[in-house]
């Protein structure tokens, strides 16, 4: 399978992840750590029900994947996340070392990897990552605007949005 | 009390929980949350105890005080760390929307304060944040210097910093 079928077929997976948030009242967002094709975490948001604001998709991820290895290098990783990370999430992607970010939808409000900053390819940073995004971008984009439809039908306020 | 004088007396708490890592083997870099003068949370950096990416001083103050207010918006606090927060911990301070930060030494390496970025007071993000940096900042340098030096001393290579 090539890569590019690779990329898809896992961001199909997050995003069955994804789905599950909207189900508990979370912001639909999920990510999925890869290594030799082998899934080693997978979450979504959980910052309503942890009442954390570090319990984004990726931190969660990345968090799990660590114990389970037993080492903070989450080294020949892919991360697969359906929204472009936050800076919070960007920059604990860079401290964790892994090698490949792909992602969904560009969140040109908060984004960090292409939209506000770039923090994955910044040369300054002791680590840089390759980055792909708009992988089922629309897929993901879908399941945010209705998410957040129906919020706003059900409170008739406009709540923020988490990232 | 002044604001000033306040701001060194939490500095110098966080200096001293600082202190604290170095005995444990980890960089000595700390962080308090504060409250209407009261200290919310306090932590130093744990990443090789925990083999956690993510464990940094900032982190785990911000997920503690979460845990104990049960709620991620950590509203009216301020949080005070020895170091420029690095591109994560900006963003995390950013996220669970402190009002105030407090840094010591600037991280020309890593710091996204002011240093290589400025997360908190970039505008194009949801919630903005005051920063004062370099309170007490040659004791939170000498800090750190020290555990490098030893460090080298011991392992005679030039082991990466932690951010």
């Amino acid at each position: 399978m090539q890569q590019h079928e690779l990329d898809q077929r896992f961001m199909q997976l997050a995003l069955e992840e994804a789905s599950r948030a909207t189900a508990v009242g979370e912001v639909p967002i999920a990510a999925i750590l890869v290594r030799s094709n082998d899934v080693l975490a997978a979450a979504h948001n959980l910052r309503e029900a942890l009442q954390d604001p570090t319990a984004h998709a990726e931190m969660i991820v990345i968090r799990k994947a660590a114990e389970q290895l037993s080492s903070w290098r989450l080294t020949d990783t892919t991360l697969y996340v359906t929204l472009e990370p936050c800076p919070m999430c960007a920059g604990a992607i860079v401290q964790s070392r892994i090698v490949r970010l792909v992602f969904g939808a560009w969140d040109p409000k908060a984004g960090a990897c292409g939209s506000l900053f770039d923090i994955p390819a910044d040369r300054r940073l002791n680590h840089r990552v390759d980055v792909v995004g708009g992988v089922l971008e629309q897929e993901s984009q879908s399941l945010l605007q209705n998410f957040f439809r129906l919020k706003r039908g059900r409170t008739a306020s406009n709540d923020e949005h988490h990232v």
